[in-house]
């Protein structure tokens, strides 16, 4: 396969698996970047000793291309984007902040930089900035997600008239067919989240992953849009919330009912009920624990077979 | 084209204008029908004269296979099911209702039924009805929407492998790109309702045209999830709802808010800042109020253009 995602990171497939908090540390991300996609580390759930870590494991681990995902709303962005830099990242992902204050420094550095967006309107502010693709994400993502509510059929489209970025679809992808329906929507790569969130390599709690391949279809809703629109499995912590809100809760009361670190508890140790379980609509079309290679050559065969299928028609 | 959707109606294209209330009268639908689709008149708009009407005028301006979209919450229900029978319609596609209670009727008199959902769990509740086809309808479609949640990404795959049915995606379709990946995810045809809504062909207000073809990318959001989730142009009664919403607001306090025929006021009379603009999350991707024609050549072009563009992938 053979997009301009594809020339620009110098990957076998234009497959990238997001930079999930509390999954995507070294050994997903480098079982990805084997396999012939970009993997991602998440840099939103480490500190900086345990980036630094990450970044090391993974320059062992990984014999392709890899890169880190930064959430430009941490605390110590500054001194991240130093790591970052001094380390030698080639590729760095940005998200949920301007992609202007960092992408000259990256640049300058050598990096490639993308950005993620829920909008076309932000996607062309990407452009502006100079950023080298953009990650366009729908309503459907799991964990934190735009205010604009768009989903991914509707989004690519607009975001591939706006800018002539290279383009990146995130949100509702987890198959050969559903990436072959994004290459159709105009996208040039595909970002999944929760097939990876779910793989055998993901630093998730095994209790995590075995509560989230028994989930139905619609076992997730956007939450906390007081707060910042977050994805979650309907759990026990989702009922008090989802009551809250029904209420009129303000911000404050609902960060009293998340308590501390509660998508860390949900996702790293496994407290599936009474933690924030980010997780995006697809879950229920993820029926098991695979390995990173097992999933790509699912995603390589039904992509293939919904291609040929297309020709038919 | 040729899949099993066209084949069950004898349709030349597997595109289907919806029935959308006050917009899907005889002149929307006959032009659909002419172009090669299946044109669907939307009775739910329609007292029983004046489906009468509409089926009589029908009968006369298509050429090819149309139908009627019968809500079965429908106060008068059975007498308009009487009507259809009684006129010879040969297709109907039902939402909003068991599709247990009609479809064998249907079926005696010769009909083919296809039978509109919100979830794979309610597509296998067709297949046991022994509807036809189903149309799954995702989250970005405008007007009366699933409690789910679930956009069409997500949606038509699980459709796809829960039931053996035809199917029909519906939401955030509206380009030949849009429409290439309904096909990709597993769909055999597509519903369009705001492009069509939208045409010059629809019997919407002039104004409720003119004020959509302005909307920009965030226009429009689910709203009345008390009553029942609908997808609204954010226009100043929208303003008050949410406002009303965000305070914890009953169903009767939203239905007070709403006053009487709140969708008619806007759709068909013109009454943009005050009434329900039902309209779905593509509504920015529609510049211009374009003919049928027009819009089918438009679709083929995007399609074919897009299948090659995938094919060089």
């Amino acid at each position: 396969m053979n997009t301009r995602i594809t020339e620009l990171f110098g990957i076998r497939l234009p497959i990238i698996s997001g930079g999930m908090v509390w999954c995507s540390g070294w050994r997903l991300a480098s079982a990805v970047s084997n396999a012939g996609g970009l993997g991602l580390l998440g840099a939103g759930s480490m500190h900086l000793d345990t980036l630094a870590y990450h970044i090391d494991r993974m320059k062992e681990a990984a014999q392709g291309p890899w890169g880190v995902n930064l959430p430009l709303m941490y605390p110590q962005i500054d001194e991240l984007v130093d790591l970052l830099i001094r380390r030698g990242v080639g590729i760095v992902f940005t998200s949920a902040g301007s992609p202007k204050k960092f992408t000259r420094r990256f640049h300058d550095a050598g990096m490639k930089v993308a950005h993620v967006v829920s909008s076309s309107r932000f996607a062309v502010k990407c452009e502006e900035a100079g950023v080298d693709a953009v990650v366009a994400e729908g309503f459907e993502a799991g964990g934190h997600n735009g205010r604009e509510e768009l989903t991914t059929m509707a989004l690519i489209p607009q975001v591939r008239r706006a800018t002539s970025l290279p383009l990146i679809a995130a949100g509702g992808i987890c198959s050969g067919e559903s990436m072959l329906a994004a290459l159709a929507l105009g996208a040039e790569g595909v970002q999944m989240g929760t097939v990876f969130a779910l793989s055998a390599e993901s630093s998730a709690h095994e209790a995590f992953k075995e509560y989230c391949i028994g989930l139905p279809e619609d076992a997730t809703m956007l939450a906390l849009k007081a707060i910042a629109p977050t994805r979650l499995a309907k759990n026990a912590l989702f009922s008090k919330i989802a009551e809250a809100e029904r209420q009129g809760a303000t911000a404050d009361t609902l960060r009293d009912i998340l308590g501390q670190k509660a998508a860390k508890r949900a996702i790293f140790e496994g407290e599936v009920e009474n933690g924030e379980v980010e997780i995006g609509q697809v879950v229920a079309q993820v029926k098991a624990v695979e390995s990173v290679t097992d999933i790509f050559s699912r995603l390589i065969r039904e992509y293939d077979a919904a291609k040929q299928r297309l020709a038919r028609i």
